[in-house]
């Protein structure tokens, strides 16, 4: 049986107040992403700001218009600064995106994941071996960037319902499935190309894409499911010129910069169906 | 009144020097700007060296020709790194470059820009925020990437001049007002392009260029605005070929390291004036 | 006296053992090139993951088909790590690559090479600086990216085949000479371009590459010839249409995931010889 329509998201809104705001995002992340994910962030007409030093991080957690913390390379001092960012996060009320890279991979990472968890993200943003790792607590995932081909739709599926409904926060997955759910709603987001996963970090950059769509909006929900529409689209037309992942990754950040409300409007809408 | 022409600079005689020569330039930078740091140095014909561990920053900028400190993604091992690395350029003779990032942004930044500037930096380059911050040490600028349209060119201007006068250094204002000043002589330099603010940490690889350009000169005036019109030039090319913020920063390489004497020559020399 | 040819090394036959494989890398590398080895890695075919921390190096050292190590930024906790990482890695039968970056530079990066050396890395890749430091322990090259000019082709070879057999591993030498010696045999590689020296750090990523072609083979004197003949090709290629270093980098990408066995099949098979 197909879920019944509840209602659709129009992307194109959501970019056009993202660059009405240009929100200053605050990242926490690995080192591998600090880069692509800051020129993502311009591209797109936000500002990025990196800063871990729990000597300032929590200053600058409440400075910024929303936070992201991703655990790709983690560290104890790190590992310090993201709990007290996300806390000063959550107290003065901004909203944070909680990337768990590889999270089942290692005890630490697992310890890690769980500890953030309490500091209650908006957003969990990851692949499908990481929401089932986050989720199951339990063995995780083998490598950072591939999801496991074992973990069917379904199961990802399930494992971020479950997920939003523990922690109360808006899950997307990412990868070879699409989707966005708050526990209640469920959205899948079309787009993207084959060549995204052989860039690296992209996933880590759309992180902070989610984040600049978070801020000034009452449902975090239609923002991530934007974000990702908008992430996809500009995927898409990068693939049609790129013919490697070098020139891809050039073209993504073009297409990011030129991605207009025209060129979203010929998407089809993005349908909210009840979470089964 | 316009004031009264006083000299001027030749870029190309200055370009024409740092390859001659192939400088090792010392960079303690951010996380985020060391890629691009090092590929602009390797792109324009000197050489980029990144060493941030105290049990060898000193050493290391010992044995290099130029150093630069950045404070984009401080933690305490790094700061205690600079000063040290900082302090072995000025007792070799040594000149070194301060790029304050966002050194208004917390009260961390704050006092790492002050413990930095006893070390008596050869050259200050950063963004109008960032000197009216390190100027004023009073409230700074808001993210790191723009700078407060309220700062008007005037304002900018004399919190240059002053803080040339106080710390005896040359200070380089760039953005979107691009100025030198020694304290006594000022010269605005043109070139550049809209697209190179959304292309991260190209302010800071500009650092790296500015250091290079001090090797071998007793000029640093003159050799930073000739490092600014150099890199502006580079801007102004690359932008006649990008389509986005992707293709530039790639042109922008390219330009770099096709940087020749005739292209400069067209340019109008930089002017240099009586500081007001 | 010309030295007779014992075998050949077939490049394309190790490059479809890497696709078919995909093997999963673990690298504990600098900062600068963290992102383009990921890329590099991706592009080719194979999986990076980038994790430094003592609380799991070794534990994701086990996880991982191979390792690399990169002394490039070190610090005390890296340090640590890197060495808790190789000696799991040793423990458990998994290749790793040891890349000495500047070695010769600091008394710090003197220490960390011969305390890196005791856990038996399977391959040391440098350039010609770095292997004649390592071997010599003495005065070192100066920089990171240039190989000393002084160091003739011979005395590199000697050096490489002496540090083979003293550390019964695998020696690669890159730069103006490419050569490969197990201190019994010795292949000379062909290819690259005159403008890989000026993009940073692909030499860095180049021992990402040969880690990978190191997973499931018994010769990793083949398998790192045969990396250095791809990683060469690519290059070549690349070469053909970059006009300079910016576009040269996003070409490079697109020719190591393009480079496919018709490609390879038109190279001189790499010939061996018996090391003097």
């Amino acid at each position: 049986m197909t879920p019944a329509i509840r209602g659709t998201i129009d992307p194109a809104a959501h970019l056009a107040r993202l660059r009405e705001r240009a929100p200053l995002i605050h990242n926490i992340t690995n080192l591998v992403a600090m880069n692509p994910m800051a020129n993502v962030l311009l591209a797109l007409g936000a500002s990025p700001a990196m800063a871990h030093a729990r000597e300032e991080a929590a200053e600058f957690a409440a400075l910024a218009d929303a936070l992201t913390v991703n655990i790709g390379t983690l560290s104890p001092h790190w590992v310090a600064a993201m709990e007290e960012a996300a806390e000063a996060a959550r107290l003065t009320g901004r909203p944070w995106v909680l990337d768990p890279v590889a999270v089942g991979a290692t005890r630490y990472r697992r310890e890690a994941g769980r500890r953030l968890l309490e500091h209650r993200p908006t957003v969990i943003r990851g692949n499908a071996s990481e929401i089932l790792a986050l989720e199951q607590q339990g063995s995780g995932g083998r490598g950072v960037d591939s999801s496991d081909s074992s973990d069917s739709t379904e199961t990802a599926e399930q494992a971020a319902i479950s997920l939003a409904r523990r922690t109360a926060a808006v899950v997307a997955v990412t990868g070879e499935v699409d989707l966005v759910t708050d526990g209640r709603r469920l959205a899948r987001v079309p787009g993207g190309h084959a060549l995204m996963p052989r860039v690296t970090t992209l996933g880590c950059a759309l992180t902070g894409v989610v984040a600049a769509f978070l801020v000034d909006t009452d449902d975090p929900f239609a923002a991530t499911a934007a974000a990702l529409a908008c992430y996809g689209e500009a995927g898409r037309r990068a693939g049609t010129t790129a013919t490697g992942p070098g020139s891809f990754a050039v073209a993504f950040l073009d297409a990011l910069y030129a991605l207009d409300h025209d060129q979203l409007a010929i998407l089809t809408a993005l349908e909210v169906t009840d979470a089964p």
